[in-house]
């Protein structure tokens, strides 16, 4: 399983299973001297805790961080930042069903083609919980962000048909509702939407939408590096996300250079800016120094305990009902994912960007130019 | 300018500018002992030759591509396969008004931003040239592919809001029109809808869908090297490229579970099969065993000879009409360059996938288990 | 601290300081079903556990693994294998006096200029401890490679000026010592030194050698990722190995092509074999067949309880005493991790390599040729 | 054959045979701003240029470089940097009877196990003419690190037995023998030993050594990715190199604690200095601020025309005289490849090394600390 690992200077390596001993992720190449501590990280991490509400797993995770190294009198060392969250709420028997049947939706029959068996105990590397590690690398890579003036904010987009009014769009409101929604009037038509899917013990799909503010202008490479590619494969990289657009996405396909192009301005303090951001901030593959905006199109939740028709191990098929406790939608939970992908990927390229200009390089080493 | 180097055992690393010596790839990681000559590659790069059709740009570009290293007696050694195509019709004068002005659309300020200054001849790194050294090196992944019985297929699927119709869709009809539609009906009436916005000196942008077929099942890794990722990422590291959705794609996210799932079957010959394709060949990261479908937006071209508001380097407000030769749409000839990247990607992982399990590797090794 | 990650397929990330909570490695990129036990690590670990003789530290560290995730009823599941070894004696007041004086022959200055400041206790990430989490994983490629027919063994070529006779070499001799020579007559004599040097409470250096056995040809890459690059790379990454050979090293600078060539030959059973082995197991950069024999040489521990002249973080010079527990020579227990760079470092290529012919990928997949 | 591609951020990539088209490098990651033209890069291809004395190969290879891509107006656009070396004089009859027969010292046998078959015009990918591609992108990296202050110096330090005296070091002499040794008197004795060898129709070996001055401290990161680490793989990656040290390297084995350690001083202007230098200006990995000092050792070139036993490609044993034109000794001509090998390693560092620490990245995105 190569590929456990992501970036070029940050790099992060997760670990462990949903019913294993825990799941943890390594921190390399986060610069020496950032103030970090254990509450820093589980802020996000209580973000995408289930048990929350109605709306998410029964679970009761209590998803709590412990910093293994790397800190040191409250700031990195430059060493590995070591972090694991140790599972507690086990309850394997709830899975011994699968253990030879496949479900439709899950990975269970490519891991056991790819590998011959599986950790069948609640999805193994597949399961959600794998992202706890995510969201715990991403929140560092979030601390180390907000040093230099760059915030990344995720929120729900729409919940199966409901999509937020971008007229009615506030972020404030985001937190006030258990979907996420930075709209309170949609998250309440999608909480009854949702009421009534589980009703049906059946799932639903949403979007998740994420700007990030602050970026420098210049962060991305123009070839394979882009930044937008670099986001969509950290996106993508999520279970179920399905699709991944940045600025204006498939609905600039079927527009016009003349109405897509966004022209450049003399913004009000004399510096060039974009009039509009059809772009989502990304010419090239660079950062332009607007916001760049992005989206990830997530699947329902593959796991429902409506009677699904599928085949055994040995290719008989066969009926499942999934039991246990599963979120009837990913989204709301994910939310806070998608900030942190977005997050590691951004730290990753600031630090290679520093890289690209002989005049910056003399002066950070000193020399006369 | 790091990341010009894509791929982890097959490694690709493109070079040159659209008006230097030319544009060139090596290719390293390639088995040795695959048949493979210049008329291979040339047949691919034939396919994103501009010039071809009223619809791409006039200028003459030869494209012939030049094997330098890494073929002997027709099979590959084992050694880097570095390939050239060389500039021959440059025209620098075209491009010296955009020297000091920002096109919209276009990487021209964010390079200036990120190098402090940049070749403004024709786009340099960002210029879709550059694609060319793709498409050469994804010819050799192609007919490596090829020989395990994998096949890469792309086409356009929609230009502007002209959508190809499912129930025609035909392959044999992709190769009889210059859109690349594999539905001759509606491609003409999306020539005509181009041949309208040419005259309005506007661009369009479109849609290209890919299709590989024969990938066995447990291709790419369950976390971050996800199959479905690592195709974003290659297909969002083309220019023009806005978004990318494997199987239904945004459009699970408006569906549920009990629908969007794809119920395992037993298969005419006793094989696992699945009964519909909405998660496109893609469980978990992992390949399924049936067709990889994905699809990649493009954005209209940015460069239009309407005239456009924008700034020069120094920021002074100004307007620029973009002259020279360029496509009024740029998914017809990025077809090939997706299946491109479609290819190397999939011969990528394909290697990678060689060392999964310890049995294939004893036997592999000569060893008894 | 880019950097705490090694290897292309098999991928090592260590983490952890002497005096954090503990040290630790993720393991990503080995093979599903291999089976493997805390056990099979431990019998690696306790190798090197300081406090089994008078040369090494008193230290009473248990070093007892733990694995965290990866195994699943008694086998590899592909998933990444992390493994933690907790401390627990760790008297952090016995390096309160380095807190602001650079010892000679360490990294005190070089991390607080690098880092702008460093954890102190215990040397952090340049401490010897680091190299637990590397033998960890080193255990886990020796299983590996040992059912593949490879087997990894390492031994104390000299101490200080004393050498082996290679006419007493004798294998079964080196557990039968506690400086792991496998020369009884030379271990007493290199024992008496030590004593000596130790009664002196100075410090003295020595020579690893290490012997792969069993690696098939044609192993490692023939331009930069050769197999004893690679291997130099790995042993050059311990703490104190100044210097690296593979085959007669140094000597073969002073010989003649005559006589350093290894002449081809028939062997026994029709296969070609090498009549000597000057080269070391290597040809090109490539495995040859034969033995692969390399050594490494280590300076004289740095940490010694005599006053040294030097300064303190301000710059004003000073004179300073290392008091706490330190062995005087490293040697020993390096050899162990000499075995655990070798293998991690063999498995990686043996993994790479399994791509290198056309032949051999379709067999693998399955396809006629 | 993965492993054509070197570095993090400045990744060099090389391709070409000896007897094919020519021989190049793609330069990725160099940033952009840098002056640089070809005769920068000629002036350290002539060093190695073959022709130039009696015991140097007589092959006369012109050895021209050409840029082709990635500078504009005489300075680098951060684009990569493609070069090539057009193969001229190449007379492959020359290596028609090695085809069959493998020569002792040579890769010809394990490229045929690896590959299945070679390319057998001269050794491939082995020959020593693939080190005018890591020539041509390490005269890049060298001006890149004068601009900074840091200048490599690589000489000969013994030839055979003959090692030049530290007495009569004078690095002006280096230039004025054909031997490149930095001191005239045992030059002069080193050639008659080598016109006596090639009397014999026999090679020798050699010691060639490198001095990298100017190097701030806190270069290299402190587990695998050290400085001297790098270094190590680098240098023994090169064809005919067996043996790598860093400062007093295998002498340092035979030390005691108390005369190896360097101890720190107050130096003249205030600053920290080291009293002497055993550890070669690396602490832990990381440099130290002074001078880098390594030494790699050859072994004798393994093509002699004295007869040889060895073994046909069917196992058959037979004898070989290698006709053609090569050098009695590598080192000479080796030299300026070990600057080059030491050029990239310390530019690739000194960039990934700029992340290091948050108040200066900090400062270097304009943000108060």
């Amino acid at each position: 399983m190569a590929g456990s690992t992501l970036g070029t200077i940050w790099k992060v390596t997760t670990w462990g299973e949903s019913h294993g001993k825990g799941v943890g992720v390594v921190v390399d190449g986060c610069p020496a001297g950032l103030p970090l501590s254990e509450a820093d990280i589980q802020a996000y991490l209580n973000r995408r805790k289930p048990g929350q509400s109605k709306f998410t797993t029964k679970r009761q995770e209590s998803d709590e961080v412990e910093i293994l190294s790397g800190v040191f009198e409250g700031k990195t060392t430059g060493a590995p930042i070591s972090m694991a969250v140790w599972n507690k709420d086990q309850r394997s028997k709830d899975y011994g069903n699968i253990m030879d049947v496949y479900r439709p939706g899950h990975a269970d029959y490519t891991f056991d083609t790819k590998y011959g068996f599986r950790d069948y105990r609640g999805g193994g590397r597949s399961s959600g919980r794998e992202t706890t590690a995510r969201v715990a690398a991403g929140a560092v890579a979030a601390v180390f962000l907000k040093q230099l003036g760059i915030h990344v904010t995720a929120y729900t987009k729409a919940v199966g048909p409901y999509e937020i009014d971008p007229e009615r769009f506030n972020i404030e409101e985001r937190d006030e509702n258990r979907l996420y929604m930075p709209d309170l009037k949609t998250a309440h038509m999608a909480e009854k939407y949702l009421e009534e899917m589980m009703e049906k013990t059946d799932s639903v799909g949403g979007v998740v939408e994420c700007i990030i503010d602050g970026v420098p202008a210049g962060i991305g490479d123009p070839v394979f590096e882009k930044y937008d590619a670099a986001l969509a494969k950290a996106i993508m990289s999520m279970g179920a996300v399905k699709g991944f657009e940045i600025g204006n996405g498939f609905l600039a396909s079927r527009s016009t250079g003349s109405i897509n192009n966004d022209r450049f301005i003399k913004g009000k303090d004399g510096r060039i800016e974009k009039a509009t951001n059809h772009a989502g901030g990304i010419l090239g593959g660079m950062s332009d120094g607007s916001q760049v905006v992005f989206r990830a199109a997530f699947k329902p939740t593959p796991s429902i305990a409506l009677p699904q028709k599928t085949v055994t191990r040995q290719g008989e098929e066969t009926e499942i009902e999934i039991k246990g406790r599963h979120d009837p939608i990913i989204v709301p939970r994910a939310v806070v994912v998608v900030e942190a992908m977005a997050a590691l990927t951004t730290a990753d390229l600031l630090l290679v960007n520093m890289s690209s200009r002989m005049d910056r390089i003399q002066s950070f080493y000193g020399q006369n130019q």
